[in-house]
């Protein structure tokens, strides 16, 4: 038996930061569209993919800052995409930078992704939960990692979705690395966890380990989807940004752990793996049965709550 | 600043059923003494490392399923290694078959590892906490995986002992593919986890997936190592044992995620790597920071007693 997916991987080259969204909608629309002629029934899009990667710059001005975000979704600026993604019938996972006006006259901030289906409804949100870099402005690198600064940590967990006959989930660039986000999505019965990344090729804090950046990218989503036999579609913005080189290799992982298909370069490229869902099975019921294997009684430490 | 440990790990390549102990413990020794000589302060042996691999026999008779098992350690057959690893100044982990008569004349049976120090003292134990394979005698298989028969899930969960002047980390075999494994020690600060294996080159219930066992063998382990910051040393019994194949490719890990040494065969092979244990703190501190990232509170149902 077989329940096959057409699956896209929407990799996207730098985003300047004089770039609007519309000229952003203008090349995931293209991809979109070459994605479909592929046969792809969902596209992965990058996370943060209307904006250039702006936790990179100390932004001090309030107003400048809420530029960068999104406050209605859909919008003007996007709905191109929500329409041709209903005429193409073609869903897909956007990654963006999300600004909640709350009642008091507060605000939050969060880094977001949703999933729209094929007649262009949203049918699932996921807010970042493992946010990586920095909160205080720290001179001494050459560029910023503000994410503490400009967003708070998601409050949804890691919700799982029916949609596209089958099981969906999310998450966004630094939660690949982190072992719990696969598995809650895994205890679920995730079959695809789509995510996006902004990744730099240096890290001020150990530059000794740059030369490991797109290992230890691989390494984390193969080990995500092997442990709990699921697809992982990681989808890079990559390329020279603003002078900040971002990793690409995006990949489309089996649930074997095996890189099926991955971008060749660092600019707009669009890889698409026609997904059978029903191989998560392999490997949930004759590997990891979970029901069979899994000992909680000695897990507690994993959910306690820090010191 | 650096705090190294010699660390070998001694691959063993197969034991006959009918080899004895005492065979296997003059392997061991020999392994120990040239381990020493390389520099080594901590050996790793494979799991089950006294006999051959029984789980892979049917044996209905309790008496001759006895004969496998250790009722006391150390005992008369391995004072020897015991003796040689204090002569030398060595400490090593060695796995076995453990059998507790209780005072209500019942039995347990545990899949043992235990530390010993470079004083030939025992100072850690641990007991399989994921026992693969199956309870019931398959026919249909070439050879049984009777963990789930012979032996009951481990009861002392996953913990750390300060040895060797680190954190040192034990767990057994299947274990290693299950990251909660690696986390639960990670919390607790390990920095070198040390494992044996017995894993058979065909898999009988998905033997589509026998090319992909080195892979899962250095996926789960690199995983684990990269993503908690810890060292981990992983020991084959390998080679063709009684029939069945047993893979090789005993790995050193770096907490970067890099083997940097490995067996090259299936046989007795001594691989020595000088640990610097201050080196997980590069990843610790830098890329996986817990109390400032992790997120326990999305992290429930990993936790959570099963349905």
């Amino acid at each position: 038996m077989t329940r096959r997916l057409g699956v896209a991987a929407a990799q996207m080259g730098p985003i300047a930061r004089t770039d609007s969204r519309q000229s952003c909608v203008v090349r995931m629309s293209e991809m979109m569209r070459e994605a479909h002629a592929k046969g792809a029934k969902v596209v992965v899009f990058p996370e943060l993919a209307l904006t250039s990667f702006f936790p990179r710059w100390h932004i001090e001005d309030e107003e400048e800052l809420d530029t960068f975000y999104e406050t209605e979704m859909p919008n003007a600026a996007v709905c191109p995409l929500f329409d041709l993604a209903a005429a193409l019938g073609v869903g897909f996972y956007l990654g963006y930078a999300e600004l909640v006006h709350e009642a008091g006259g507060g605000k939050r901030r969060f880094n977001t992704s949703i999933l729209v289906n094929g007649e262009g409804a949203i049918v699932g949100k996921y807010r970042k939960v493992h946010l990586p870099g920095h909160a205080e402005h720290e001179s001494w690198r050459p560029f910023q990692h503000l994410e503490k600064a400009y967003f708070e940590p998601g409050d949804l967990g890691f919700p799982v979705f029916e949609a596209f006959d089958g099981k969906m989930g999310m998450c966004i660039c630094n939660d690949r690395r982190w072992p719990e986000t696969y598995r809650v999505m895994g205890l679920q019965g995730v079959e695809l966890v789509m995510l996006g990344y902004n990744t730099p090729a240096h890290n001020p804090p150990v530059p000794e380990h740059d030369h490991l950046m797109w290992f230890h990218n691989h390494l984390s989503m193969q080990a995500g989807a092997y442990q709990n036999g699921n697809w992982v579609v990681g989808v890079a913005k990559a390329g020279r940004e603003e002078g900040c080189d971002l990793i690409g290799q995006s990949a489309i992982v089996a649930p074997t752990g095996e890189i099926v298909a991955m971008a060749q370069g660092v600019g707009d490229e669009v890889v698409v793996v026609d997904c059978d869902l029903e191989r998560c099975d392999e490997i949930r019921r004759q590997i990891f049965d979970f029901a069979l294997h899994r000992q909680p009684q000695h897990y507690g430490l994993i959910a306690a709550a820090k010191a």
